[in-house]
């Protein structure tokens, strides 16, 4: 049992926690929560380290010991120990050092996501949930985009990390990674309407950052625009939400498709 | 220029931006940042009281000017008091103490949402954002959803609460108020698939706790459920999400009705 915050695998996961730079190093991220420890037990890789306070339920011990089972190092903490590792506001309990997945690329790729400078980390977050249950196949991260292992971005995706391939990738890289694909930038009150493209073409989407929309190098990789209609009076949406409303257009033709 | 957090004025904004009770007690609100300002300004009924610091940009003196001309109080703080009163991280220095709006509802209401017992502020003000946008013409908030006035829920709804009428109305009331609509209770897994609804009849659309889902009384309310089919891996989407995807399926249903 480990009774203090001093102790150095708490400090460890607390550095973790706080600095990319760490997270990077060490080629791990920390997943809260009994859902995304399950998640975190199906994957191949062991976890690096499993923290869990006294008052777990059945199905929270049962994904202590998946992990276990793989070779996780497993440690009992006070709920004080917790609360000083967790990221969250009201800790779930259960915490896991894990290795950053390397899920490889689907070839072909067909539906892609592009994401440009995006901030927030709960939006962020949001859009990786999105984008894994609209069939998205790949996210590409450009330059100034937040780290999608932050765990504020890691708690509001819940589980997708696990499933979705996340490419760092700077602009130069991207033409190649997205060669064949139709690209579409979208762009309030620009371009075609979204639901006049045709998304059952191999194509990926692309999302600029919350408040200034899409950069000029976003611009130039992706030339054709398309925009939600919007009948209200409000001007713009949250990024998250545009990107979910294109995605789940994409995903309904696709649908329609094979039916 | 008011320098003292203990001022009156502050701590009564303090308190209004706290308390749901205090709010309803004086039948105003806070909005913060110029753009909710502006709106204020656009309405019909003059703001009780405004804050604002000394470093405002010419968009910001413009919109504090309108407000002052509608007759309300200016008061200049310094950026201390200003970080009392606000209930922002990074205040954006200009703070309005405005009326809760009373928005007739339409008639025929041809279009409407109800939450039940939503309680993320930050989902709320993006669902009331994005439904806004959607054309929605009435928001209906059943008993246990968070206060749309909490301002958490006016800073991520973007200025929703000007346009969109937001009615409290328990389960009771509700028959009387959606009569002669489809009732269409979202539901994950069940029911019709979204885009086989014919969301261009006059109809409501029932979205139901973030983790709960949809309750007792929204089932006896809203019998036919629909869903969002989703292609990928993960088993659910946020709430707001799920919203926006719906209400935008609706609105693009409903602008090709006219095309």
């Amino acid at each position: 049992m480990i009774t203090s915050r001093a102790n150095a695998k708490i400090k460890w996961v607390r550095g973790l926690q706080a600095r990319r730079a760490e997270r990077e190093a060490a080629g791990v991220f920390v997943v809260e929560g009994v859902r995304l420890l399950e998640e975190a037990a199906h994957s191949a890789a062991p976890a690096h380290l499993v923290l869990h306070t006294a008052d777990l339920d059945t199905r929270g011990r049962a994904a202590v010991e998946a992990l276990k089972q793989q070779g996780a190092p497993v440690e009992a903490v006070t709920p004080e120990v917790m609360a000083a590792a967790s990221d969250a506001q009201s800790p779930p309990g259960l915490l896991a050092v894990v290795p950053l997945p390397r899920l490889p690329l689907p070839a072909p790729l067909t539906f892609a996501l592009v994401l440009d400078r995006l901030g927030d980390p709960g939006n962020l977050g949001t859009v990786l949930r999105t984008a894994a249950a609209a069939g998205v196949q790949a996210v590409f991260l450009t330059p100034g985009t937040v780290d999608p292992y932050n765990p504020k971005v890691v708690r509001a995706a819940m589980g997708a990390h696990f499933h979705l391939p996340l490419v760092a990738a700077d602009w130069a890289a991207l033409p190649a990674h997205l060669a064949g694909l139709d690209l579409w930038r979208a762009e309030s009150g620009s371009g075609l309407a979204y639901d006049a493209v045709d998304w059952r073409r191999p194509c990926a989407l692309l999302i600029g950052a919350e408040a200034s929309g899409p950069g000029d190098q976003a611009r130039a990789l992706a030339p054709q625009a398309v925009h939600i209609f919007m009948p209200g009076p409000t001007e713009s949406l949250n990024a998250a939400l545009a990107a979910g409303i294109l995605l789940f257009e994409a995903a309904r033709q696709r649908r329609q498709r094979i039916i």
